[in-house]
């Protein structure tokens, strides 16, 4: 190990007590994106932000007013010829209702057990201290042998309604060779683990419309055909009894999972008692042919996410409702193009809906595809080999069910990947009451990116 | 004609200027049995009846209370040897909300064109007071020929909770050889109809239970059985393509329609367009190998009443719900059973429902079956010729595709059938803003009952 590393490593060994002090501070700042009321909050916890990024040295420091919640710029580029890391964050949380729910109040901050309780301790001002306590770390010893740039927005929890527009409008500013996202989280604490791989997401409501007006279900049931039983017989005819789903041409795209990839994924300890376990469904039910680490990140799905037709109170009210509607939304893996998907659940729609009722297919949301990254790029590399080095296990490679819009935005507008990790755990309790943050995975995460940097 | 017959109708084409009067103060009364700030006016309704009741000389007059509202009792007995007929009634009104559709106020009774708008004035007060004025005046003319009972309740609108325990509380006070019941309409102002036929009611909640909490669409999507998919899919099965419902043995105990049955259908009026103007439905559908008419009245029906899973507000929310509810009810003809209807529901269920999920169906309401009347009983009879006489033509016998529990409560406990009419038309807006009676033919029917007295 180079004296400059082991330096740095022994340093942040040095400061675990002014590491969670520090963090300390900034989870009491109740930073609630999507809550008005926390509007000047936001702007404290920006400023929080600002002022450690510069306490560590790096410059050009911004704020970028957006339509919403400011985002934040810095950068420290002074390794020519070596690789630019633009380093995602957010500063923004959850709300923390319900309040009655905590053990100790969410905003503040409270040890127990080697563990940091409050809100947004793991997700993910936590990850942000991290990369600021890492790339500080490695400055006072030798100094930083990448270029860094950040990138903390303030509207993650509320879906990054204006990162795209910030990004469009400062492609200069944030060029890089990758980003580094630690917005994910590793899988034990002796589990560390790298994200590769992100579904996308194309989201739907369905609309059946039958009479003009709700019918007595006395008086004319029988004669006409009921919206919401019509409604009901297309949804099921979206999947066969395998789990398949069958829009037209809904697969065509999908990249498949080759003999190499499904090894390393059956390597991950997310089994059928992990799944079972944590969905407290009766038995694990999915696309014949595949696992449930697959079904959930390799493969498309089409998923009923809400119901709504007629009378839903208590009791009997005999009404023959005038339409219904199902709220759908696919999960797309790659080479899947949502607005393809839009166009094949419409030609499904025009094929088998039948002519006693009418429907339409409003978009909610299609702009957001699969990403992947190559688990052998230098970021990836890079961070693999860290995290071997300081757990002393290689990491596992995961693909994560869900969809994370920057690293897809940065993908299509910046052009490149994204690496994505973080230092929690899966039972963090993430957007729940008692969220918390495991402080050893935390520390040695801090390691982990020390080593990440050198190893660029 | 006799003499008394002939006096009597004379009568009553000479009072209807009183008897207009005399409805317009039964309809100020604002009797909204739902609403407990009318539980006065409630109780005031009730005594005015009473007051109308003891004016025309009925006896033996009492109020009975009940734990929601009173019902009360009225009789003239006078008539050894001849048929005893209940006639029942409710002064009971829907709530006039929302009042600002209403062109005059709902308690403020308006005569235009012949019409008088008002709350109550077709459903059913303006009922009430024909069957009042036609005894009045057979009573004045030769005195009556039958022997009558009343039972006028205070809770129809509010679907009768009480009337079962009154009926069987007071059997003996209530026996009768059968009951008229005004509570039905005729098809138009040179259209009488007698309703025959009544459909059955059972009722159910269906629900299917997934995961245990809600889950992240993106996290676990793909690897759990959706709980509203598989709702769809289960509800879907409940219909094959020609219509035809698919429950074990659900057709079983149906009493199919004759051939003479069929044809007396067809005379109604109610063709494809009235359907179709009155659904506003695309397109009519139904059961492969019947008529609307026979879909509505004559065939049972199961329909999706409502549906409820997930997110259904604005928006995207990714959840996979925890759960999946659907509002699910039987109209039933002559002879199914509703317990007969659950347990067929209960079998296909077992039989069809995936083990990835689990499910209940909880009875909202199964103790309502199907009534039917002969078209050829004294009671009929004397209606249908009544009716021929004032109006010149024939009433149509029609079945109504709803159901009203009293015939069938009254059928149960005191072993009678009813025959139902009413002189309200089909646009009245019952339950709806601008309810109205039209005047011509609500004084046809006080004359058709006038002769029905007469002829029994």
């Amino acid at each position: 190990m180079s004296d400059n590393r082991s330096a740095a490593i022994e340093y942040a060994r040095s400061q675990h007590d002014r590491y969670l002090s520090d963090l300390i501070e900034l989870v009491r700042i109740p930073s609630v994106s999507t809550d008005p009321a926390h509007k000047a909050d936001m702007r404290v916890a920006a400023e929080h932000v600002v002022t450690r990024l510069k306490a560590i040295g790096m410059e050009n420091i911004q704020i970028i007013e957006t339509a919403g919640h400011p985002a934040i710029y810095a950068d420290y580029l002074h390794s020519p010829g070596k690789p630019t890391v633009i380093i995602y964050g957010h500063y923004d949380v959850q709300p923390a209702e319900p309040l009655d729910l905590w053990e100790t109040p969410p905003y503040e901050p409270t040890l127990r057990d080697g563990k940091l309780f409050g809100r947004g301790a793991s997700d993910m001002k936590g990850q942000v201290m991290a990369s600021i306590h890492a790339v500080e770390a490695v400055m006072k010893h030798g100094g930083l042998p990448v270029n860094v740039k950040w990138l903390i927005e303030g509207e993650e929890e509320i879906g990054s309604p204006n990162l795209l527009k910030v990004i469009e409008d400062n492609q200069e500013l944030f060029k890089a060779d990758f980003a580094l996202n630690p917005d994910g989280g590793i899988l034990g604490e002796e589990l560390p683990a790298i994200i590769y791989g992100l579904r996308g997401l194309a989201y739907f409501e369905v609309h059946v419309y039958g009479p003009d007006h709700d019918l007595h279900s006395g008086i004319y049931g029988g004669a006409v055909l009921n919206p919401a039983a019509e409604l009901t017989r297309l949804i099921a005819g979206m999947h066969d009894a395998n789990g398949h789903i069958t829009l037209p041409g809904f697969y065509e795209d999908v990249r498949p999972l080759d003999a190499d990839e499904r090894a390393e994924l059956a390597r991950l300890p997310t089994d059928n008692d992990y799944y079972l376990k944590h969905t407290g469904a009766p038995m694990l039910w999915g696309e014949k042919g595949y696992s449930p680490v697959e079904h959930t990140g390799g493969r498309p799905t089409l998923e009923v996410n809400g119901l709504l037709s007629g009378f839903t109170g208590e009791g009997a009210k005999t009404v023959l409702p005038s339409k219904a509607m199902a709220k759908i939304s696919c999960r797309l893996v790659p080479d899947q193009d949502p607005e393809a998907i839009h166009q094949s659940l419409l030609k499904y729609m025009e094929q088998n809906v039948r002519s006693a009722v009418t429907w339409d297919v409003k978009v909610v949301s299609a702009g957001n595809p699969a990403s992947i990254t190559s688990r052998n790029s230098e970021g990836v590399k890079a961070l693999a080999n860290a995290m071997e080095t300081v757990w002393g296990v290689r990491p596992l490679f995961r693909r994560e069910g869900g969809s994370v819009p920057v690293v897809y935005q940065m993908n299509k507008i910046l052009g490149i990947d994204s690496v994505l990790t973080g230092f929690g755990l899966p039972d963090d309790n993430l957007h729940a009451p008692n969220e918390k943050l495991t402080l050893g995975p935390w520390y040695k995460g801090i390691e982990a990116l020390i080593h990440f940097f050198h190893n660029l």
